[in-house]
């Protein structure tokens, strides 16, 4: 058994950095990148000594497996600083079991959390100037691996790289979006890698979403692939729906991302006594419910969105409009998550994580 | 409109060629390069100036969307040279037109077919001792393309890069596979990517065919993620079962790949004068030839693969041998192909593509 431990990171510092350079008011999301970046290759059965060097491009065999067989997987996560300069990150062991759970189905090995935490912490102290304070302000975190082994045969690669970068972030999304709920395209299969945050799951939905942006909406709600009648997720966000003062969702399944803005949103509102349903959502009852009045709110939750509120949604060519919420979920809840993301309430959940 | 031209290829050729360091008796599939490849980038919405290179290692940010999003396509192709030296494709119209449906699906653009046919005759000729003459030798071709714009965030790329890797092949099996059929897990949905030729297709497949092969299988014969009572393909080949002397396959669907091999040998079965059934193909049936003995023979065809027997299947636990058969429609059909592909039968289909 390999023995492991934090102080193994070799640390090389960036001779310069590049922070006076960004405009942090015009950050276009996942565009810019911080002085540092994590790296540590997994060869011969082991993950190899791992290193923080200054953020740049790789030298990658164009016959990298990664770039023929998408064998890769990543997380999203943030740290977000308080007034007093604190850092904090939100619930990251959801991240780390949920990368190796990923991992596992894309037959990666599993990545050491002390690794894992290590690099997270010495990474946000070495770059902690590009975390800026301040609500919607955050520092968007991307662990990532990719199969580095050299080989154009369709097997399960014996060496990946697990890396981490940093991108500073302001809100992901301007304005409340439209969606098209799906009728004939699917994200995932039963018995396939919804669950898991493979890459392949990303670039298979942005054609339907492109089809979509043409009619004038952002974002494509996913229906299960069989019958195309219960709703699922959004891609990159888990999907709520308010009918009256009810909350549904869709349960996880194999199909659909554990999402931890997701399973907060599910405490919160439970916490806060709202009846919460976690079932199978019809498209049809979600339908009824707008033409009945009922349907108060629709929104995404996931990380980098946080929480999103839809305006519209379009189903089998008929647009239906979402009114306006004097007291909207969404916006309850976005607060309610933000206060203890940003340190400005007490976190009786345990969910921040302070890096000292 | 831009205007393409083959002659727009910008030549830098390898101050020496690395094919003295080579044992062609020893290939392992997809391990060695030639000495050249094709890269073409994509930006401002144009494919730029295509260069053929020395093959090498690609410089590529870590923030490049194909290692996040899976936003990737790629081709498999075989060239032959004859015993006069003369080199061959097999049908690469094919080749062409696929990877540009499989391109559409993932929301990349197309690629032109003067860049394509340039690339390729260009390599061929410049790499031409690579291909050894001599059945079963061949050049594997890998036609590629990846998302190159960095960014985090999860839409569709404006940057790709488009490259061809050449590598010299034996044999891609050795001998005959044995097969699980898919009873849990799958490999597309209605309404995905399956008929793609999408990196994140393969990826997927990697841990459920580490469990079959943990179980002493080396494939999975995939059916449909809804009911599990059809068989699709494997993976890596289309399938095709020999039911007395009649021969079943699964037509191609949003699911299953259009396999440029499969529909060569269902147009040289039907015009040897054997009953091709193109018809969904029920897992039940399957096994209850194979215990009723009508089943004759299962096989894969791909192009690494080219045609690969099976000698037993396990389903539900139960592993069924199939026997040995004298006058093998496998045998035949890859003798039949290979005859084509290198040039010693007629070729009265003008499947093979003479490089000049």
């Amino acid at each position: 058994m390999q023995s492991i431990s934090v102080s193994d990171i070799i640390v090389k510092k960036a001779a310069e950095s590049r922070i006076d350079q960004v405009d942090f008011d015009k950050l276009v999301f996942g565009t810019v990148f911080t002085d540092h970046m994590f790296e540590c290759d997994y060869i011969n059965g082991h993950w190899q000594q791992p290193t923080i060097r200054p953020y740049g491009p790789l030298t990658i065999s164009p016959a990298a497996k990664v770039f023929h067989y998408g064998q890769a997987v990543f997380e999203g996560m943030k740290a977000y600083k308080d007034d007093q300069g604190k850092v904090f990150l939100f619930r990251p062991d959801e991240n780390f079991n949920r990368i190796n759970k990923s991992s596992e189905r894309l037959a990666i090995p599993e990545f050491p959390r002390e690794y894992f935490f290590g690099a997270l912490e010495e990474l946000l102290r070495m770059d902690n100037d590009w975390i800026k304070p301040g609500l919607g302000n955050s520092l968007y975190i991307r662990p990532f691996v990719i199969a580095s082994e050299i080989g154009v045969s369709a097997s399960a690669a014996n060496q990946y790289k697990f890396m981490i970068i940093l991108s500073p972030a302001q809100a992901y999304y301007s304005g409340d979006v439209s969606v098209v709920i799906a009728e004939k395209y699917s994200r995932a299969a039963d018995g396939g890698v919804g669950y898991a945050k493979a890459a392949g799951n990303y670039g298979a939905q942005f054609y339907p979403t492109r089809l979509a942006q043409e009619q004038g909406f952002q974002q494509v709600i996913w229906t299960d692939a069989n019958s195309h009648q219960f709703l699922e997720e959004a891609g990159t966000m888990n999907v709520f729906f308010r009918v009256g003062d009810k909350l549904l969702t869709a349960p996880t399944n194999d199909r659909i991302l554990d999402g931890v803005t997701r399973k907060s949103l599910i405490t919160l509102a439970k916490d806060a006594g709202i009846d919460v349903e976690v079932r199978r959502v019809e498209v049809s009852e979600i339908v009824e419910a707008a033409q009945q009045g009922t349907l108060k709110e629709i929104f995404g939750a996931g990380t980098a969105a946080v929480v999103s509120p839809v305006k519209a949604f379009s189903y089998r060519g008929t647009k239906y409009d979402l009114p306006a919420q004097e007291s909207s979920y969404a916006i309850r809840f976005k607060k309610a998550l933000n206060d203890i993301q940003y340190n400005c309430a007490p976190d009786p959940y345990n969910w921040r994580y302070p890096i000292n």
